[in-house]
């Protein structure tokens, strides 16, 4: 398996229009930077139609929504999907609450989605099976994350990467499994909404049948920059992994990704 | 003196609704994680009363209030108030602006508060108390410390923690001064407004009648991770005491606490 | 040339009330507290009257925009001239949306600047000048810059600082300008941002006349601070810089920015 589509992220640089959440922007942009791609922040309605035309790429994180959030992302999805560009979503919390069920269905009923990421609780939640989440958090359950990733990814015709300590990406049909990581990584604020965005910043640089492959390798990618960043780290770093991660992002390459890959195909 | 309740938020993993600041939300979601509880930051009115029904503590900081804010945090303490679970207040620059005093009037009139956490010139302004305040920061003043965070807690019938170089804890009836601390803590923005959080994660895993002495365990152990974190450090790291608060709210143990605490009861 | 004006703001430590993007926020008020200043950071229309009244500088950045913003910068810049105090503009991505020209459009119509501060491509924009932005980073274009500024300038009648691997500054008539710097910077999001933070904290603490003078210093010091931080990094280690960047900023001495300085005026 090669993972080099990291270099097409170097060479050319996307734009990744973001509508993320407000704790993680910040985050979220350094983390883009750090891989080589150009984020572009903003939940404006106002600009929302126009972005996408200059944009390689659009994440729909709902973290934090208020306002005019919902239809500025709606507005920005449909005119992602006009110009071809991939669209990701980031369910965070959709169990948790019923307003973020309800922004959830719109958005999926109102755009088509290349990509949906989220971790075991949201992706059970979208394919319909109990769950206990607990607020925006995993949570526990008994769901099995390969059917839950594959009957989402068939229902709503796209990739879905669920993550955890096994990351589970599918495409309805192919199924990958993921062990790469460090339990740092969700003691970090964000660090599955970065995920998200860096899986966008993949899907943005290659052709729409190559999605599958730019998930993989995004999740693979940022699971190893997660290793290659707690590597000398005790387990309560938790600051100081949230900056080597950034670090690592920005250094790891195409050839370490290869040489640490642990992918597995179902 | 124990200081144990930090291994109940360890062991429980306390969910923290945090309505909060957009300058301070990945720090204190940050903050919190490294602690060990599970924040979930939110100021969507649509979610407000549902929020409280699944979490363990409820904070609301009005660092930059803006359009339904505070109407949200109404909703959200009333919600709080009725499932039982502790609310906390951080009233920053409530003496700055008349907004910034309406929305602290209009939230102590509509919800009972378990803890008001400030420093010395928003405690003052709450006690009615004459006080150069200067923006968010505490300024200064002549008012007596104990006064001020004894009659704040007397008038609310809630816990005053009163931060500062001392930090003043009262109940109105019991007063305690922590001299633990580090002058870095004020460097960093939104060290206060963490302290809050951490406040309402410790008030979420003990009884009502445990205020008063978990949030005295709460400022100790904020304080002494402080203390730690600027070990080594010189006065000017403040980008590298971010980083290592983070670090030691992490790994600071009861123990330790214990050992470094400065305690006294007035 | 001197550049002792960082030791008036670490003297009287003056209140920068920065009306910016959610994005940087942390990072700004963090930097402004490393560098010796008070930072508030609002964007409440009900409040942006009145904040001028107690502050010495005010930063508009239209990073964001969103809901009541544009009209809470016009409340707030037009107070902040009827009390004298300096403005600085960062015109976020200008070129890149229709809302965000708009918005700049209205703020120099109603508000009138001390300074602007922006890339190559958002002075090109302003200036009337053919530019190929890139969302909100600089993009590329043939304009020369030294051109762009000075009619910025003159066409707005205040300071433009157009910052890149070389800064140039300009009132109209002189022009500076300055190599010093880092390839790191651009690489931290909100690094331009700040930068228009720290120019506003070095008005804050100088005469009208002097605005010209205070922008040199500023824009040199902040670049001293980033070769100082990038010292000893390699050229991936994003995250780290970030941090580092605060802590020269908290360091960096008038001493050592006067030797470094690489300040030539055309």
């Amino acid at each position: 398996m090669q993972f080099n589509t990291i270099n097409l992220i170097r060479e050319h640089q996307p734009l990744v229009y973001c509508m993320t959440n407000l704790v993680v922007a910040n985050y979220t942009a350094n983390g883009l930077l750090a891989l080589g791609a150009s984020p572009l922040m903003s939940l404006n309605p106002a600009e929302a139609a126009e972005i996408p035309r200059f944009a390689q790429a659009l994440l729909l994180n709902i973290g934090t929504l208020n306002g005019s959030d919902v239809e500025a992302m709606s507005l920005a999805g449909q005119s992602a999907n006009q110009v071809g560009i991939p669209v990701v979503l980031d369910p965070v919390g959709v169990g948790a609450t019923q307003c973020r069920r309800a922004a959830v269905q719109r958005l999926l009923a109102e755009v088509q989605f290349a990509l949906i990421r989220g971790n075991a609780g949201e992706i059970a939640t979208l394919a319909g099976i109990d769950w206990q989440a607990k607020g925006v958090d995993a949570g526990c359950g008994e769901a099995d994350p390969v059917l839950a990733a594959k009957r989402v990814a068939e229902r709503y015709r796209c990739v879905v990467a669920l993550s955890g300590a096994t990351d589970v990406i599918s495409d309805g049909v192919q199924v990958a499994k993921i062990t790469n990581g460090t339990p740092l990584l969700p003691r970090v604020t964000g660090s599955g909404c970065l995920l998200g965005a860096v899986c966008a910043a993949f899907a943005g640089v290659v052709e729409k049948t190559d999605y599958f492959q730019a998930c993989v390798e995004a999740c693979t990618l940022y699971a190893v920059a997660g290793e290659l960043a707690a590597a000398g780290l005790l387990p309560t770093q938790t600051g100081s992994f949230c900056t080597a991660l950034l670090d690592q992002l920005a250094a790891v390459s195409a050839q370490q990704v290869c040489q640490r890959a642990e992918v597995s195909y179902v």
